[in-house]
């Protein structure tokens, strides 16, 4: 390996370690502070980088924001049986987790925030949500179209954003699992109990 | 009228004019610019009333949300029929146009971020969201109970609520009905078609 070659490399790594290392740092900054706490000050003395060195990689707090939301990292999905009921349960809980763990609801409030003025931060919100969603909008697209998937993609969403950020609480497994079946029983994939 | 009575009338009347002023003024506040801005210089600049008027009535942060909140006034609920399928959806057209036309967006946003931290603003927020899906749930628990009212609740909630915080729209008229027609039908109250 030549030196030049392996200066690269020391310099790969260590861009690679700073951006790890400010990404995750920018990140507790948005869910423990919002908006408010969210300059490039604040996330260098988290961070423990200097904020010259914010600056020059990432100019602008759109660029911070999107370095931030890099490192939570693609929602974890369930793998798919091919039973809509379980794997719908499965995507449920895994979209559950993302509340409790990498505190989602404090993440998408922030962007909701932000989106409204912020063009690029919309954008970059409408593409989590979008990758948040999408196994239960294929596993619903087999079963329904148009205005019905629509819906049915909005109410199971809403099964775990609502009570999180209504109530500050995510549902039982028993409310998830409930959700799901009214769903595919009224999507008619399900037989329905007599009343 | 005694002076003394015709005095604490005017009295009466300035006071409610200025809590009336102040708490539209919070209110712009909170919802164009959020949290971070919200502080007693910015709505007293914006209400044309001193910072000290401000700091006598309402001391803290806390009080002036309050005041803020009454000034949204209760949720516009539909005139119930009694048939669900016609009232829920009334209901749920009811709650988008509060997304619309009182930005309860941003209102539920805000207080979500700022009730994490603040156990009276939780509270408050609380008592939005019941008055909000009172009518829903009363509908519904004529329908179901426990998990299936839990998961029922939220899932129409979601329909209005996750458009509109994910991606920044509202649903039409055509969603909203489908989704009810799939919960009612879920519940075993409408007849499902055969798929």
């Amino acid at each position: 390996m030549s030196g030049e070659t392996q200066r690269a490399t020391d310099d790969d790594v260590r861009v690679a370690r700073t951006r790890r290392d400010v990404g995750r740092a920018a990140l507790r900054v948005i869910t423990d502070g919002g908006p408010e706490t969210f300059t490039h000050a604040n996330v260098a003395a988290e961070a423990g980088y200097s904020r010259t060195t914010l600056y020059t990689h990432w100019p602008t707090k759109v660029e911070l924001v999107t370095l931030a939301l890099e490192s939570v990292g693609r929602m974890p999905h369930g793998r798919r049986t091919g039973d809509p009921r379980a794997d719908l349960g499965a995507e449920l809980r895994a979209f559950r987790r993302g509340f409790v763990e990498a505190k989602l609801d404090q993440i998408l409030m922030a962007l909701a925030q932000w989106g409204v003025a912020v063009e690029e931060i919309a954008a970059i919100r409408d593409s989590i949500v979008e990758d948040g969603e999408s196994v239960a909008r294929e596993i619903l697209a087999e079963l329904a179209s148009d205005d019905e998937l629509e819906a049915a993609v909005a109410m199971l969403s809403g099964v775990v954003v609502c009570p999180a950020l209504m109530y500050g609480r995510v549902p039982t497994d028993d409310v998830i699992d409930t959700a799901v079946a009214i769903v595919l029983k009224g999507l008619g994939v399900l037989p329905v109990d007599p009343v």
